[in-house]
């Protein structure tokens, strides 16, 4: 058979699949995907059967922003870096892709999840998974030892998407890490009080921030008699503990897992424990949790760590929280995890957001020791403790809000609109347009020559233009511009030599 | 032979390669790609022998940006955007990677130059080469027949890097484009006026906007007798004359292109023609010019431009130069690219920057009326005009600049440093710091409990803090803070109460 023929008996098959999922009513998704599939192949035959048959759609689990979208995330995104730049922090920028050994071996099982580049020859590429392993590369690479840095930028899962949700493929990161050998926990309260800062600012309604230490369960699953290769498997089931109940828990940690049901009930005791600085004394004094050293470490640095966060005057929002496990293999100390406590949708039942956390969760993060070591040639360690806002699950709520609210999102600017009630007047209008552009004024003007009036303010209550210049035959014999305020539909004439500063008085007082 | 013998024997193979470059002295890419390829295979043998063998680089072609190159590139941004606001324009993002098939068919050979995705299952993905052919899809895909958008965002290409040049394989796009059935040159002299306010802003030095239009180019072959099937290739040619003589241009295309001597002489004489509208109009009188309706059409839209840059004021820098032909298939009108005319290094023989330009190119743009139509199932045109800014290019300017220039580059904002002379006072320097941070001032502080005042001056020096709030023992009884100015030295005792004022006012004043 010619190329050709087993091209055109792929499409026959394939369009079959298609028929019989659309017949089964598969759902959209599916059907997407196999349709995708068959105009690729009608496009490799070429010519006239694959001409306009794009699949006009973006790439699973990928979204375009449209201008309102962009106006909400520019303002969150403007509140985030507020607060990281009021923290002192410097930014920087890494690439979208990296050598896929780069990432190799730091996210344990999700590793499948990575989007690899095509073998097109030269080196093995893989888009970046998170910003903490590309940060960790940066700072190997260049020696850095100490430096307090936020990033915001795509990152890239190949996960079941959950749009609807806010969960996507590709979606947004923004991390603020501080790098450096520091005393202990004043990095990590810091991390902590940005995040009560973002959250109060952003307005989502209340939330908790749970904090544990890597070490408090360690220790805690070693008094308990877990075994010592069992603490991960273990850890990654005590994690779940946000939508299963114990029951199911203590079941998995026995029946699936193999533990014995005497540590399970043990474990079971500690987990359910919550409170402040309170707690973390009371276990110091408990007498198995006091046995283990890195039990009481982490306890230690968990008292350090509340009273700093009195004196960031925090407390009010912030658990220690012993149920709380995170899952990337990364953290070595304090872990943390901001929860919204009302507002939006409830998580679907066994449902995950990134980094293993339910979708009601909203920020989280903690310290990291080792991971810079793994790049450095002579495995030198740089400590880090960072945080990372889950800024998609944000988008979602104030997009959510937007939609409720009666106000209306303005995507543009603008101050002022060149407008003219008679014919031919087009170089007039320009002209004024390029005078106020030359003095800083945001202005539009309409691309005809000879524009309805109405249509003229019609863009303006369309787009909240708040201000509109007129220009007439009359005004310009007069040297002045009918300056109108679309709100109140007042009128005033004003100088042509006076109009920047009027305008410009007009848009302070608003 | 085992899987782990086959591999140490590619390893074997591989290190004689990397050997063998090394003691030839080849390029550090050349070597570095193939200690890639060797650190690959070592790491599929696992254990130790590929442990912290990791290559610390980012990926070919591509670069970290670090937080002084940073503060840099979020400078020209705001500016950029400021441009972009100024003239009404909304924002909009695309994700990184499109379906394959919406890229196939838009960039002629440049195509082979696509990154594509890995098939993992599912859908078929490439990296974006443009912001343009997203653009392009999102119009057609959401239905919409106007709009005013700027879009910037990084593309990608797999092309010959020049890294020194600004030239890379992922870089930065800043594209602002007008959508919309209008008058004719309206928005396409607004598209001019960005460019020239946007140079000018930036203070790259003197610069000029070359300006030319596809329809006057194939006018002009047509009537020079170049065959049809000829123009592409021929416009090709000739697109090279900012880098290569008449002479050699002449010669390529009368002998490798296989034009007339006769027909390559007649578009010697025209494209050496610049001018302004006055050369429009003597070419709508030219006897030979006048027979192509094509090129009429492009000349008397060429007037109508000059007369609304005229009124724009831009005419000092743009020049009507019938010698422009730039490289992608899908301008349809008006083309034009800026030019900066002094500043930095020479373009390298041969060498060409993004879209074909010369890298002495900052800008580019034109008409591209049928591009959304390839994507419309019904084939419905949404006629286009565009520029892109050549950010990167602007980015090695302005970074060599900095280098070149005394003044330091802050990559932070911290307007103070809360700081004490004596131990034991963490606890108070973190409350105060707090304080600072809740009025939504930039504060810093050390995170060491007793960090040596002098350490924590230098801090200072180094990042450009201009005040420091010193705390002591005799201040808290005071109930005051002193406060110093980091490069006066001068010192005064402030009432706690009025700090946060007294700091607001200070930078106020700077």
């Amino acid at each position: 058979m010619s190329d050709k023929a087993q091209i055109q008996e792929a499409i026959k098959t394939q369009g079959e699949v298609v028929r019989k999922l659309k017949t089964e009513k598969a759902s959209k998704e599916q059907i997407d995907e196999e349709v995708a599939k068959l105009l690729e192949l009608k496009a490799q035959l070429g010519g006239d059967e694959g001409k306009h048959q794009f699949t006009l759609k973006t790439a699973k689990g990928t979204r375009d922003y449209n201008p309102k979208q962009m106006a909400i995330r520019e303002k969150v995104f403007n509140t985030i870096i507020g607060c990281f730049k009021r923290h002192g922090a410097e930014t920087i920028d890494t690439p979208v892709f990296e050598l896929k050994e780069t990432l190799t071996g730091k996210y344990g099982e999700d590793s499948k999840l990575i989007y690899d580049l095509k073998d097109q020859g030269g080196e093995l590429l893989s888009l970046r998974y998170d910003l903490t392993v590309p940060f960790a590369r940066y700072l190997a690479m260049n020696k850095i030892s100490n430096i307090k840095r936020y990033h915001i930028a795509k990152v890239y899962r190949r996960d079941n998407p959950a749009m609807t949700r806010g969960r996507y493929r590709e979606f947004y990161q923004c991390d603020f890490d501080i790098a450096g050998q520091y005393d202990p926990m004043i990095p990590d309260a810091e991390c902590l009080k940005i995040v009560h800062e973002i959250l109060s600012e952003l307005e989502l309604g209340d939330f908790r921030i749970k904090v544990n230490d890597r070490r408090i369960l360690d220790g805690m699953f070693a008094v308990c008699g877990v075994p010592d290769d069992k603490f991960r498997t273990i850890c990654s089931t005590v994690d779940k503990l946000d939508k299963m109940s114990w029951e199911d828990v203590r079941s998995e940690m026995v029946k699936e897992k193999g533990l014995s049901e005497e540590a399970a009930d043990q474990i079971g005791q500690y987990v359910s424990m919550q409170g402040g600085k309170d707690l973390a004394e009371r276990l110091l004094q408990d007498a198995k949790m006091s046995q283990s050293k890195q039990a009481c470490a982490g306890l230690t640095d968990m008292k350090l760590l509340f009273s700093y966060l009195e004196l960031f005057q925090v407390t009010d929002k912030v658990v220690f929280d012993l149920s709380l496990a995170r899952g990337l293999d990364y953290y070595t100390g304090v872990i943390y995890e901001a929860i919204l406590t009302q507002n939006g949708p409830a998580p679907e039942a066994g449902e995950k957001g990134e980094e293993g956390v339910s979708v009601g969760s909203v920020a989280g993060g903690g310290r990291y020791d080792g991971l810079v070591g793994m790049f450095d040639p002579k495995g030198r360690k740089v400590p880090c403790v960072g945080v990372s806002i889950g800024i998609e699950r944000v988008f979602s709520i104030l997009e959510q809000k937007a939609e409720a609210s009666a106000e209306k999102v303005r995507t543009t600017e603008t101050q002022v609109m060149v407008a003219s009630a008679q014919k031919n007047l087009l170089e007039e209008r320009l002209k004024l347009t390029a005078e106020l552009w030359n003095a800083g004024i945001k202005a539009e003007v309409m691309y005809k020559k000879n524009p309805k009036l109405l249509s003229q303010l019609q863009h303006c209550e369309d787009s909240g233009i708040p201000l509109v210049a007129i220009l007439g035959e009359q005004e310009l014999k007069d040297g002045v511009v009918k300056l109108r305020d679309v709100h109140s539909r007042e009128e005033a004439d004003v100088l042509r030599a006076e109009l920047v500063e009027e305008i410009k008085k007009r848009i302070a007082d608003v």
